[in-house]
């Protein structure tokens, strides 16, 4: 597997900024994320406070964002990312679609919103998974619950019913193209709990229940405390130090990630410190290495 | 006077994005600082990390900036600032022009890069000063030496010598238009040490050497510590957190001059964090006035 310099998780201003001071730096960088940009960019109505663009619109950005990086040769890998493990002298990112290895990681991943589910950490890996795809080989001949947060998960539902016999698949984002086959669609439920039961885990909206051998979450993203074991997180937001430092020697993080303001400049402007330091850390490391040799 | 919310003080990129911020808040702020921006700016030749604003000359962002703040009218106050006190409830700013007051202040004055004279720092305010403007009733029939850094500087000369008998004037920033009546200018010197003799203070060059009443140094600006008495700061930097608060309540400090990196990106994201903590401290003091009511 090709081992990147850094691998960068997120394409908001955060992870943009990070990549374009990556890339001026001749660093060899993979960035993950929808290649769209940020869904947030994307409805902001008007951005006033971002020095250079006066009264730009989300739309606009997108666009100065999306020229800036094509100028420049940055490349976006469209994957969503489900685990970061730290190897020791490199790091393993588990994406849905490919694995990735880099020496180091920037987070970049945006503000993380969404509550878990009653019973949803507790059933981490006992049955409850946020990567249908990486799962998929474990559900020949059984059955799996999708909850779906985007229209892009359909796909991957769509690959797990290939070596499931079932999946109850329930859109969270309004229609779904998504029909036939073994691909049960369920609407209309606001599942609010999870239950693990001899039968299989349990999916509770009320009255209503569904019961299966799996359910996948697939949210837009992982909660950073789950995506990185061992990260430390303060209400839901990772620490990071001036320098975007993480208490993982080598993981670096930046933008809505690491909390309030959730403002277009502030992520940016920590993207390059994000960047920055992660030279320093590459320099250093190769220096140690040297030395060892 | 008129008690703003928010004295900014500098108006590099740091400085801009607060300014920018804290209108779109609607507060009173007065920005303080050379009106064509940042030199710094000015000189660069491309940036490229600026997210949106790709390969981007200095003059070109200048250009950019000076657009942006005037499409919200925000207004720019040439004054170069000597001191800032925290007066308990509020700061009083000492400028080269006038005298300001606000309820919360913002450095931005970027980098500081000179390193003081020897003998300087050990005779501020005992024949040393760093504003001639304020301290020329003090030289009625007296001499005194200027250390000019900037045409700008001129002015303040020619104030001074309109009080005081004789002014050595002597530019570290080449030729000068300044000449005739009281003032000598003193070209070619590169002076190195000030030291305090019974007749006066003493500017020393080698074997030659210079005596007056008092030595004026005007730098671009005044080192942070001895710019705000109390402020803590390492290794010439201003001490933040992540939040651009420093060790005194209601000052933030956001840009160059809290620290590497020097990159515009970062220093208009830290603008962004400095203005809205003083917009949160605003409206906590607003808070204890009423309850203390």
């Amino acid at each position: 597997m090709e081992r990147n310099d850094v691998i960068i998780i997120g394409t908001g201003p955060a992870g943009l900024s990070a990549a374009i001071t990556l890339k001026m730096r001749r660093k060899n960088i993979l960035l993950l994320g929808p290649g769209s940009l940020s869904h947030k960019i994307e409805k902001a109505q008007k951005i006033d406070n971002y020095p250079g663009l006066p009264g730009i619109s989300g739309e606009g950005m997108q666009k100065k964002f999306l020229e800036h990086i094509k100028s420049m040769d940055i490349e976006i890998t469209e994957d969503k990312v489900n685990a970061v493990y730290s190897m020791g002298e490199y790091f393993a990112v588990q994406g849905h679609k490919s694995s990735y290895e880099a020496a180091t990681v920037i987070l970049a991943a945006g503000m993380y919103v969404d509550k878990p589910f009653d019973g949803e950490l507790e059933n981490l890996g006992r049955g409850v998974s946020y990567c249908a795809t990486c799962d998929a080989a474990l559900y020949n001949g059984k059955s799996a619950i999708v909850i779906a947060y985007s229209r892009d998960d359909e796909s991957e539902a769509e690959f797990l019913a290939q070596r499931a016999d079932k999946v109850y698949y329930i859109p969270m984002y309004g229609e779904t193209a998504i029909s036939g086959g073994n691909i049960d669609v369920i609407s209309g439920r606001q599942p609010g709990r999870i239950e693990r039961r001899d039968d299989g885990i349990c999916l509770i909206d009320g009255e209503w229940e569904i019961t299966a051998d799996g359910i996948f979450i697939l949210r837009e993203q992982v909660a950073p405390s789950q995506l990185v074991p061992g990260l430390e997180v303060s209400e839901g937001h990772v620490n990071v130090d001036r320098q975007a430092g993480t208490n993982i020697k080598g993981l670096f993080a930046c933008g809505d990630i690491t909390g309030a303001p959730y403002q277009y400049i502030k992520a940016a402007g920590e993207g390059n410190v994000a960047a920055l330091s992660a030279v320093r850390y590459l320099a250093q490391r190769m220096c140690s290495v040297k030395e060892a040799n």
